[in-house]
Order: structure tokens, then sequence, then C-alpha cells
């Protein structure tokens, strides 16, 4: 089977974008990333755009037709891909699948979600499809109050604090303050996180990421082809997926992450690396609690001492393993449908050695690690120089 | 790359379903394709889900991984795609090609939708998700208007009548009275269609495809194990998608769809076969005149003779290419994310020579067409013994 390396990339500005619907941030990102990857619009064989709950959002399905349509690529094949939040990395996944195929050659994958066209609580209700419908979200529970949950019982199992919480939330604001696509662009203090209001304690706002409204795509493409268009293709190396219930209750354990677990171990063995290989990761930090119990599930470390790895310093920009380069869904954003193909975006500028005041040093291999709604579904890719 | 194979089918019964859920009606179907497959779960690799509308119909997304999490196979890679009507079909194309790939070995494609637990006018804008909700649904426009549009311009360009169109619906109202799984197992004559009540001129209540629950799944697997695991797979021989513009107005012509004009030159490509090799075909008929434009599409007559041909009884069961022997969208009824699965579990069931009543004789050759919206999406499947 071929290759597949990414030749492309585009991202929109990711915020509260009033002037900009969902079909002008996805054709922003998908311009920019045609413009980068130096090809033109009938040379691409298929769209996978990844995207959660336009249903919902902004009364529209249909999601892959409307992309090749207002990118004006009619006729091409384009397909839409659910899974909560991890709907842009499972775009990806296909995108890379199509080509392994050996259907396609050069194919687009996207991600969108224009979240701020509705108000918090339809938003909040749109955003419990991710969860368990019936056993959970009719209960009354939101997303807060489930990863809350996951973090009293990190908190209880493993001793992890609050502080280490809200370390990760600093250290990604750090990093947002480095990226020009960022929806927040401040540094925060640890007394801030610890003084925000309570959203479902432990996790305070400042724990918790954003709406956000933003767009992003990645041009992958066969190795033959890679290396004729691309003077630099950045190759995905392994890619992984997997389950797990959709409701918290129904598993083994609230403060480890079984799809993630699964996952990393697909891709580890076909990327061929361990995770001391890995340069830096962008992990799916939904919640801060989320970021520690994932690079726990990646083995950056130990299960239970992700709170100390945070604390000591290792993930930071000049860590050992730096995680959230980009400022993370915390600080960067989180357009759910987008995220897991901004995550693509940030570990090509990284390979390519182009992300400015936040490039990690003689970084070659880069982890992306993307989750839909509390653990049901993870994906991970590894790329490479 | 290998061949691809179906190796099991199931589907539940179509239909207003009060007893049943959308959790039920999936694991139903899955179950019973496993059971058909004589395989065991934990033999599957990947799960690939088309459902559309899950989000508007029963608040909920994150469909792959409730289907994985419901038919007992947690952990295995799950994956909802979405297409409007077309779901089915490209869950169908992605697993295809993922087993295309060298990633997948044994693969389900599942389709379901539970539409009925909802009032019809919320269905109706659930449904006007697959149309273009800024340039059409907006204005007022519904599917019936829509196609309706197409129908008065197929009229005026080709002299199609209504009686030609009620002719489609007659014909899989019979087929359907022979299919114990159909919504609607009685025949309807030309005088019930014409006096029937007008829904959008010239479409009346008996042109129009119903709201239906329902569910079914097809089991995939490589060469190598189908011919290991079954006596008697049927094989996916040739793959074809493309798209359009989502909202009408765009398109050069009405009264054609280029979509499955794309689609269908691929499949053919790909199976090396031409129109007249087909033996029979389920096409996606949600309204009459959607199967009278779709068998002139595909080639199986000339463009504007879809209605003759259908007159003269060519598409009848013991016609020259008997077309929606399962009683198609109109009789079976239309769950929108099964439609393209069920398609796909009529075809095998012809191929493996056990439609019973409603069997083609020497069946050899089938070909299944699956679309969204108005034709923005066209997804099309070749199958042989």
């Amino acid at each position: 089977m071929t290759k597949v390396g990414i030749i492309g990339i585009g991202i929109t500005n990711f915020g509260e974008l009033w002037d900009k619907s969902y079909r002008d941030l996805i054709t922003e990102a998908g311009a920019k990333a045609i413009i980068d990857a130096g090809i033109e619009g009938k040379e691409i064989d298929a769209i996978y755009g990844g995207s959660m709950t336009p249903g919902l959002l902004i009364g529209q399905e249909h999601i892959g037709a409307l992309i090749a349509d207002y990118a004006g690529l009619i006729g091409i094949p384009a397909t839409r891909v659910e899974a909560a939040c991890a709907s842009g990395g499972l775009a990806l996944r296909q995108a890379y699948l199509s080509i392994k195929s050996g259907v396609n050659d050069i194919v687009v994958a996207g991600g969108v979600e224009k979240m701020t066209d509705v108000t918090t609580s339809t938003a909040t209700v749109a955003l419990g499809g991710a969860a368990d419908q019936e056993w959970e979200v009719f209960h009354g529970a939101t997303f807060p109050a489930l990863y809350a949950l996951m973090a009293r019982r990190h908190m209880l199992e493993y001793g992890t604090t609050e502080e280490q919480m809200g370390m990760v939330a600093v250290k990604n604001h750090h990093n947002g303050s480095l990226n020009p696509n960022a929806q927040f662009q401040f540094e925060i203090t640890l007394d801030k996180v610890m003084s925000s209001a309570p959203i479902a304690r432990p996790l305070k706002l400042l724990d918790c990421s954003p709406i956000t409204d933003g767009a992003a795509v990645v041009i992958l493409a066969s190795e033959k082809t890679a290396k004729k268009l691309s003077k630099d293709p950045i190759w995905i190396t392994g890619s992984g997926q997997a389950s797990d219930t959709l409701a918290l209750h129904e598993r083994k354990s609230l403060s480890k992450t079984e799809a993630t677990i699964k996952a990393a171990q697909q891709a580890y063995k076909i990327a061929n690396v361990t995770p001391k290989d890995i340069d830096f990761a962008e992990v799916h930090d939904c919640f801060t609690i989320a970021e520690i119990m994932a690079i726990e599930a990646l083995d950056f470390c130990k299960l239970g001492e992700g709170g100390k790895m945070t604390e000591n310093g290792d993930t930071a920009l000049n860590g050992r393993i730096p995680i959230n380069t980009s400022g993370g869904l915390k600080a960067k954003g989180h357009p759910v449908g987008a995220t897991g193909i901004a995550q693509a975006v940030e570990a090509v500028l990284q390979l390519r050695g182009k992300a400015n005041k936040r490039q990690v040093k003689g970084a070659e291999i880069g982890l992306i690690h993307n989750v839909g709604g509390s653990g049901a579904t993870s994906v991970i890719h590894i790329l490479s120089r």
C-alpha cells in the first residue's frame, strides 16, 4: 500500500466569527490549503468533511456535497464523517484510507463547525449529542459534568490536584498567545484559573475549552504524487482508531480512556515508533483533566502521573515533550468538527519548521489525538518529516 | 487491491415501529447480519454506520460509537457517514474502501433511521437539511416541492405524464406486496395514485415515499476471507460516487441528475460492464419522478424515455430490467440513513437466488443507486455473483 503524505494545509482564525458563515469558513480554509499545496481544484479526487452537529447548529446536513459545491469542486465525491468532537480526526483517517485503497490519489480532509449562531444553551444541547442521550443527557448531564466525574475520580485515585489541572490551562494559554489563529491569544495565571467561576466542580471556567467557530483543511496525496508536488511532504506514518461505551457509567474505569490506549497502540505499531520517539503532540484537551488523561493514555507517562508531568514542566513548549503547542482546544479554540484537522495543521507546521515563536526545535515526529464525547471515540495519527 | 465480498446481510421490518428504538433497530439488523455471515463479533475489524439526521430526530450524534456500544462490539473503530439520504450507500463505500486499503479485513456497513418519534413537521424540517438550507429551505421549499420542480421540467422537455409516474408507484407497490419486510405490502391501482391527495403538484401522495423506521446491515470481507467464510459471497465489482450543487437552481438541467450519470460511469468502468449487463437494479425512488430520472441516468434507456420504459413494463418484475424488486423506497419504505444498505440487502438476496416470490430469474449482476437530497450526492455499487 502507498504511503500517504500531507502536501497542503489551511486554517481560518478560530473564535467568535460573527461575520463568517459555516460556508465561508470551510471555503476559506480549503482555498488556503489548495494554494499551500500548489495544486488546482480539478486535481482533487475526493473530499472528506468532518462536522459534528450542523443539523442542530445551522439546520444543514448533507455537508460533504455542501463543501464540494461551495469550494467550486462540483462533481467530486464528497463525504461527511461524524464522530462528535472526533469528526475531524476521522475525516483525516477516511481520506488516508481512501488513498491507501488505491481508489484516490489526492484527497481533501476538512473540518468545520459554526457554533456561535445559536444560544449557549442550544449549543450545550447540540454538544450533548456526543454523550449517551438516553442514559446521560436525558437525566441532565452536560459535558463539563461528565468530565468533572472523571476529574473527581482521577483526583481520588491518583492525588491529582485542581492546581495541576489549572497548570494545563496556563500552559495552553501561553502557547495560544503565540498562535495568531488562536481564539485566546493571551496568558493566564494559575490564580486566575483557580478563582474562575465553577462550572461543574472541580472544573472551573478556565478548565474548559470554549465554543468556537472555525475550519481547517489538509490535503493528502499518495507517496508518488506527494513527492512530485511537494518539496516537504509530511508523512502520515501511523493511524489508529478505537471506540468505547458511549455512557461513562458503563466503563470499567473513569480515570483512564481505554479507546485512546487502544488507538495509540495501533498507531505506534503501524508507525513503528514508541512514545519516547514522539517529539510533540496535539492532544484533545476539551477540559484540562482530558489533557492529563490523554498524556497518560498515550504512554508519555505512567497512569496517574499526568498531573505531575504537567507540574514538572515536561509538557511545556521547552519541556521533554511539548503538548498542545497550538494552544490546544483550551486556548486555540474548539470548533468541534474542525479540531481534529486543526491538530494536523499544527503538526504539519511544526514538522515543516514553520511554527514560528512556538516552534519545537528539531521536531521530527508528532502525534495528534482527537476524542469524541467523553472518550467513546479516539483517533490518533502519527506524522513524520 | 483485494476484491471485496458481502458475506452477511440483516434487515429489520420497515414501517412505523412504535415499539422499537433507534438502538433496537440497528442492533437487530446487525445481529441478523452477524448470524447470516456465521461469524463472531470479535472477528469484525471496523463499523461504518450511515444515518442522516439523528441529531434532529432523536437528539443523538456520535452514532458510530453508539452502534459499536449497543452491538457489544466495544473497542472496534466505528464511524458514522452522512450524505443525507445517501448516508447508507456511502457507509457501504467507506467500508469497501477500508478493506481495499488493506487496513481492515471484515467490516460492518450499517444504516439506520428512526423517523416516527417526531411529528411529521419536525421530520420535514430535519429532511430539509438535505437541501440547501440558505437558498431553498429558508424560502419554504420542502423535498416534495423540489422533486415537483424536476417532474414539471421532465414533463415539459420529454412529455412524461403523471400517469407514467403513477405507474412507478403501482409497480413498486406490487413488488412491495411480495416483500415481507416492506412498509406497504399491498397493491395499488393507477386510479388510486391519480386520485390521491396532491402534495406538490404534479406529485401526489402516492408518488411519495413514506416516513419510515428501519435499519439494515451488510458485512463485507476481503476476497480471501470471504471465500473462506462464505459459500456464496456476493462481490462488489464496482463503486462510484459523485456530487452536484446542493441547490437545484444552480444546476444546468433540472431534468437529469448529473451526479448519477458520473457515478454510474465510474461504477460501470470499474466493474467492466455496460448497462446492458445489469440484470436488475434498486434505484432511489424517493418520488416516482426520481425513479424515472434514475433509470435514464443509469443509461437503462435514453434521456427522456424513463416514463415510456416504465409504461412499457420494461422495469416490471418480469420485464427487461426489473427495477426496485424490493418495492423501492416507495413501498418498502425509506428510513433515510438505512436505504442505501437496504438496497444492498435486496441485491444480495436476488444474487443468492433467495428473493422468493420477487426473485429475478437468473440474476447475475445487480446495481444499487442511492441519492442524497435532490441529487447532490449519488453513490452506485455494482454487485455480482
